[in-house]
């Protein structure tokens, strides 16, 4: 028997935060490959995971186009954000990625207080594509830096907040704990007529022990106090608002479920409850982010088909560690090839603590980028050359194992 | 078919320059493929280079001892180095790590000037050796911070190195410049009579442009000054002992070969030019330092026995880069493995400019320990971890290909 080299592979990684974009991770693995394999068919997907670099692999992939705009930042300031007009099949959905408006790199580390920051950009971006004419808006959300339980978005689109005296409440989550009515008389006319989906990590939720505050406040740089404070100001939020959208009419497609939990509910707190705000109110779907992104109306190629005809995919990330497993881009990609028996493979910019454990949801083996003692930033700018050389290495190692497990194959004929 | 599991690996690492020995090299990366196939056998197979830690590795592999000694550093102040007593079947034989008594390491930054170090240590380390009774001295040459043609040594075992108006040199390869005599009445009266031999990379030579002073000066220290000045005492001081030499009466075991070129014969060069000195003055035997130290007169068991039985062989080194090539313990391995058509995998601490050159010399493919941007300092701390955890992955990885072959198998049998 020959060594078996592989004839197809399917390249699926996410983007890597602060670094390099899915297309361009993807596009050096298969650089990596190439090298080693010259004739090999490899199927570059990049995988969007609802947070940065969303709406540009949409818009990409679907040859649509990111539209530009300034809009307010998560701390107050403008900021030059975008949002996918897709095209194609998916032409009239529009794709706005929260973390190009309020997410939390646009904080700066001294103003980093979850209490303050503001989702008014996500607000303007959705209104920005519902005048565009979108008749359906995916709000991709993750990295944010705001839990403000949507009400900076929600003003943005014409919603008053108002306190018990009826004077509007200034941005930031601390202040929900004086809200007292929502007063939706400057709706913006398109916002419960288009259908808006929020693509998300239907883990995190609103209020209780697990909700955002307590779960991403410290990261989003909130003190214990801070986190208390705000916990309790999202929970008065959540029962406004549920007090308030039973009385909102039904929007066309009557999408807001009757029996969400707007304190528990699945996705009330994604983006720091933009998910309860927007479902509350807009009548937003709160969906799973993969479901949502990886669906044939705005993926035109699939993903399961690509998988099945591959004899290895390649996934990667730009850190595999303990929360790799809870739904990150290799764990999904690792879910649909476990389904098709292919071999999976993951590359990251770096290996965290708990890495390993990625192997109990079906990602076979696992590669660092790093080849010497280096800091972050350096990994950083040379992370293509680092991964096309990663892709490289690991490619040699799984044919090294195919080779010796032709030699045991002759072995044992022999 | 199923997958083929390797059966048998070999683990034949150098160690870890000012990090882990080759056998805790060894060790971890046993460990970490135990972790993927706990019931493999492994052979653990330290590899001594010639350098640090080589006296520790043979006294391990024969059942031998150190034995430590004080004796005078590089520069001149005393340092406790030691040198091994070998046991079982080589008993008589010694073996004197240069590095331990003269390495660059003893070198304090501030005075590195190899034009002023000195090799007395190693002298004092093989008089030791022989006052002990030892019939031969292996002497290993490698990781050195002297160029003093091995006058210092000499020196320690009773030459006496002359200047033109009869007064003894100081110690110190820039001196030899004045060096105008030398008398061996003093010498070590077991000096002549014990077969001494060097371990060394015998493509460094004393003298003419590839000269140790010009190609080792700059790293041990030396401005470009300083390497002209060097470069002439050396090739002064080849003379000196070429014009003595035929006056030495050869020793019994009549090792000084007369055709050796003291200028640019293999070895001569070894250790700052310690190889040229011990030659030919001593009879020392100047040979390629794996043919030596992998002798059976030294190691008890074969290695290339363990190699032909091994369906993979697993190598290491601190780094792995353009010079790996050029004689390093993992091109060795890859060329013995080569010959028996065993595939082999080289896992280092760093994978520096030129890394992939080792395919090209027969090993199938490498790895990093390193998992995230850390400092050089971090990574040889955690240095067993993270080789323990480097092993596991790249198992994982060949065994990926294993499965991928036998996928593939699988499917042109359907």
């Amino acid at each position: 028997m020959s060594i078996h080299i592989p004839q197809r592979i399917l390249v699926a990684p996410s983007g890597f935060k602060e670094s390099l974009g899915a297309d361009a991770v993807a596009a050096a693995i298969a650089a990596g490959i190439r090298r080693v394999i010259p004739g090999v068919q490899v199927d570059e997907y990049p995988v969007p995971d609802g947070g940065e670099g969303t709406a540009e692999v949409l818009a990409t992939t679907t040859g649509g186009e990111l539209v530009p705009a300034v809009v307010t930042g998560p701390v107050g300031r403008p900021v030059t954000a975008h949002w996918a007009r897709l095209g194609g099949a998916a032409r009239g959905t529009a794709v706005v990625e929260m973390a190009a408006a309020a997410g939390l790199r646009l904080v700066p580390r001294d103003q980093r207080d979850p209490g303050a920051t503001t989702t008014a950009g996500v607000g303007e971006l959705i209104a920005a594509a519902l005048d565009d004419g979108a008749t359906r808006v995916i709000v991709g959300c993750g990295d944010s830096g705001t839990s403000d339980g949507g009400a900076g978005a929600l003003r943005a689109l014409g919603v008053r907040i108002l306190d018990a005296d009826g004077s509007e409440l200034p941005d930031g989550g601390a202040h929900l704990a004086r809200a007292a009515r929502i007063d939706l008389s400057g709706l913006h006319p398109r916002a419960r007529e288009a259908e808006i989906v929020l693509a998300c990590n239907t883990h995190n939720v609103l209020c209780g022990p697990r909700g955002v505050a307590r779960v991403f406040g410290p990261q989003k740089g909130a003190s214990p106090a801070q986190v208390e404070e705000l916990s309790a100001a999202l929970e008065h939020w959540a029962e406004l608002l549920a007090r308030t959208m039973p009385a909102l009419p039904l929007a066309p497609g009557g999408a807001p479920a009757p029996e969400l939990d707007l304190r528990t509910g699945p996705g009330t707190g994604a983006s720091g409850g933009l998910g309860a705000g927007l479902a509350a109110v807009l009548g937003a779907r709160l969906a799973p982010r993969f479901e949502v992104l990886l669906d044939p109306s705005v993926a035109p190629v699939c993903l399961d088909a690509l998988i099945a005809e591959a004899d290895l995919v390649i996934t990667a990330e730009g850190a595999i560690d303990f929360q790799t497993p809870r739904g990150k881009v290799p764990a999904e990609i690792a879910l649909r090839a476990r389904t098709a028996g292919v071999p999976v493979l993951g590359i990251a910019g770096s290996l965290g603590a708990g890495a390993p454990d990625v192997h109990d949801i079906g990602i076979g083996a696992i590669a660092s980028i790093l080849t010497v003692p280096m800091e972050l930033e350096q990994a950083v700018d040379q992370g293509e050359a680092l991964l096309r050389d990663a892709a490289e290495r690991s490619m040699r190692m799984i044919l090294l194992g195919s080779a010796l497990s032709a030699r045991g194959a002759q072995q044992l004929a022999a």
